[in-house]
């Protein structure tokens, strides 16, 4: 091994490093489809025993690449997928190390909970503000819904959800985003990649069998993952201006596309009109199936919501969302806005699955959409987000003068374009990473490679952190 | 159609069923292995969509299978299943009809909640009672868990579940079901069902590639659905008096077999400790995993508990078990105790499953687990189940006498064998379900022929009747 590093109380180091580093050797003679797969876990364990000490600093992905003989993506997804979980915590330059909060996770007994969220240290997109979650509210929820739910209740679910979760929801976004959503076309899931995986399992045994499912290019890793691990084909078709390219797509023999319309992840832009009648028509043409993933359209800042892409043929687009960026990812609660004719064997899916969604979940959602709570908390969430985006956009454009700044209409992250300057970006990076926030750049959402010269783009969540730890990570950046 | 009947306010008519039948031809035109979920969603869907009215009698399994062209077993399946989800009402021999709770879903609006369970009217099995559902204690937890759970624990789970969760569960199954169940071989889920999901992705995608599952012949028709929605070929191996048959299980080339080991379903046996070191013995010579649904281990009534199969050999048995008998179905959660080999492999499916169980779940469960509000309920429920088991044992022996009964040590039904004089079987359903009370024979849970003479074999549940309703409905069966 040849990564190195120093441990002390509240840095990486990498003492026990090399006490784990058998555990990975097996990766490099699994067979090239499960190797990822395998290295995660590998690697989870590792931390989760404590074979791996908290705080030791893990080698750098083209090392661990080389040293195992897999590929560098391989690693660099395995150090993200763990990040995200919260066993690593890495800033891109000073390198990866196992995080407080795995330890925490690993010795926790009844009573204990995890250690702090990593996300915090840095500007890594894709989480809300926890401390916004609105407790005493869905507390009162939870009270109301056991003193009403009658015995009857409490028993197998309807695999399509509650129904009165399901009017609700259609409720919420026919009025919202512009969903034509009769109750009937509704399923209740745990979020996105429930939504996602009971999609892929009917696609695949429908005809005309298994095909390709597009994904954008930048986009998120997220969407290929759950796609590949459902054994269907992605290809990643590239972006301009407007959004996905129709004739890229056309030309990808894909029978349906996963897209970001209302705030592209990552880029930022909202697909134009003209791209979604392009679109639209594609799918009429090809007999294909547009999969909408709107993870952050409730919140928009300057001007009035970009209605759902389903608005405009519900037989052709398949919708989906989830609470996790309104109320909390750890609650598990999305939907599926669905075309008449894939109801009933998506709901197949989803019973066969796990025999449907928790009631009392499902009622307590249910009860807090329609006492407006849902509204109150998005209204509060947005003043938030609006106020840290200010906060965010006056600092990057004081501290880098010249800095190009988009999608900042929506959502919980912007897109930052450094002038060349200010580069190169891996320096840039590196330093960041020494001065402990955590960035993760644009490149690192596409499998195109960076453009030359090196250039500083950064995708920088924001909704996480309040305006005084938005100051002091930008003034925390390298000049 | 030849299915004929009345319509009045109480009991089921035939007014509408017509208006569904085209809904179901296409079902003889799909492939076979598509056909039985395409019956079973046309038929919900026509029942949601109010295109066959409450009340409505459907044509028997032998018309309809006849009509449509298909097995009748499909049809039975299909029947079965729909009576579960509480859109059917059925009574062998009274025939199937559109049931209340069913008209009452498809009208709900955001404050209904389904009418009363339909499994009240008669014996069938699988039900708690849950009106013993312990609301307060529940609330309680719920209080204290959001009042307690700092913000991080929001965020997205650990796909493993929750650690406190998993210690809580780990600390359970060891001290009542002598399960060896250290919290790191522990998965939280969603019940027996995803258990179920998760082992068979597993199993299909590892080496040596896909192979046949074993089931228990009488069995859970549950089983062979879940197993074979996975993509995995089952194969029913009968059973003896001491469990499944060792010799029959190997000569089915089985690389896995499901188990119901401390109260098998729907017999009632206990398995024999022969037969438990001999499957063992299987498992170690054939590299082959042993699935035990512990579903209803919690409830034994004459002598101390039967303890897990799984505690003789973890890493060769699978064991899983959920809340759904203990406190609700509607609750949604379960775990699975693992070999450590597969704790990595199921946690990662389960991740792209769903991410995870949700946080307030787990910690809910937990605290009422650690604070012993579960070993509360389960001697609550102890307590008034072995009362009706009594109850039944003593009216039928009073009614029938001469009536065998057995698997009455444990669990929520028992096992019915009437002398010849009061059969034949057939007749005998027949005017049960004239007179308003639902029976399943032992012979819907098996593919062998029933025994010549057509003796009533019946599995009865009881725990969700209170005595007086079970003294009243054993009156009213035929004499």
């Amino acid at each position: 091994m040849t990564a190195t590093g120093t441990t002390s109380a509240d840095g990486p180091g990498d003492g026990g490093w090399t006490a784990a580093w058998e555990l990975l050797l097996p990766t490099a003679s699994a067979p090239p489809r499960g190797r990822g797969r395998m290295l995660q876990s590998a690697l989870r364990e590792a931390v989760r025993s404590g074979r791996i000490a908290a705080g030791t600093r893990l080698p750098s992905s083209r090392e661990l690449s080389a040293d195992l003989g897999v590929s560098r993506g391989l690693v660099t997804d395995a150090y993200e997928q763990l990040t995200a979980e919260g066993y690593l915590s890495s800033a891109r330059g000073a390198g990866t190390w196992v995080s407080g909060a795995a330890r925490a996770v690993a010795a926790a007994g009844p009573t204990r909970h995890p250690a702090p969220e990593v996300r915090r240290a840095g500007f890594l997109p894709g989480s809300p503000d926890l401390s916004l979650f609105p407790r005493t509210a869905w507390s009162a929820a939870h009270r109301r819904v056991l003193a009403e739910l009658p015995h009857d209740g409490l028993g197998y679910p309807d695999p399509c959800g509650l129904a009165a979760l399901r009017a609700a929801v259609a409720a919420l976004l026919t009025r919202r985003r512009g969903v034509v959503a009769e109750p009937g076309r509704v399923i209740i899931c745990s979020g996105v990649a429930q939504a996602m995986t009971l999609l892929c399992t009917v696609l695949r045994t429908r005809a005309p069998g298994p095909g390709v499912v597009a994904v954008e290019d930048p986009g998120s890793p997220e969407h290929h993952a759950l796609i590949a691990a459902s054994g269907l084909a992605t290809a990643a078709v590239p972006l301009d201006a407007e959004g996905m390219s129709p004739r890229a797509l056309a030309a990808a023999g894909a029978r349906a596309a996963v897209l970001t319309p209302a705030h592209q992840f990552p880029s930022g832009i909202a697909y134009s009109a003209r791209r979604r009648t392009e679109l639209l028509d594609w799918a009429r043409a090809a007999d294909g199936l547009l999969v909408e993933d709107d993870y952050d359209g409730d919140f928009r800042y300057d001007r009035a919501p970009v209605g759902a892409l389903q608005g405009l043929d519900p037989e052709r687009v398949a919708y989906t969302g989830s609470v996790s960026k309104s109320l909390a990812p750890g609650l598990r609660l999305g939907w599926l806005v669905l075309p008449e004719a894939l109801v009933a064997p998506v709901a197949e899916v989803k019973r066969t699955m796990d025999l449907g969604h928790p009631v009392l979940d499902q009622a307590l959602l249910a009860d807090f959409i329609t006492r407006g709570d849902y509204d109150r908390q998005l209204r509060r969430c947005q003043r938030a987000y609006r106020e840290r985006r200010d906060v965010l956009v006056a600092e990057l454009t004081e501290r880098y003068p010249g800095t190009e700044i988009t999608g900042i209409a929506a959502g919980l992250h912007v897109i930052a374009r450094l002038p060349a300057r200010f580069g190169p970006q891996r320096r840039f990076l590196a330093e960041a990473g020494r001065a402990g926030v955590a960035l993760r750049p644009l490149d690192d959402y596409t499998g195109a490679p960076p453009p030359p010269g090196g250039a500083v783009r950064l995708v920088l969540g924001y909704a996480h952190l309040p305006p005084a730890r938005i100051r002091e990570a930008v003034r925390l950046l390298p000049r």
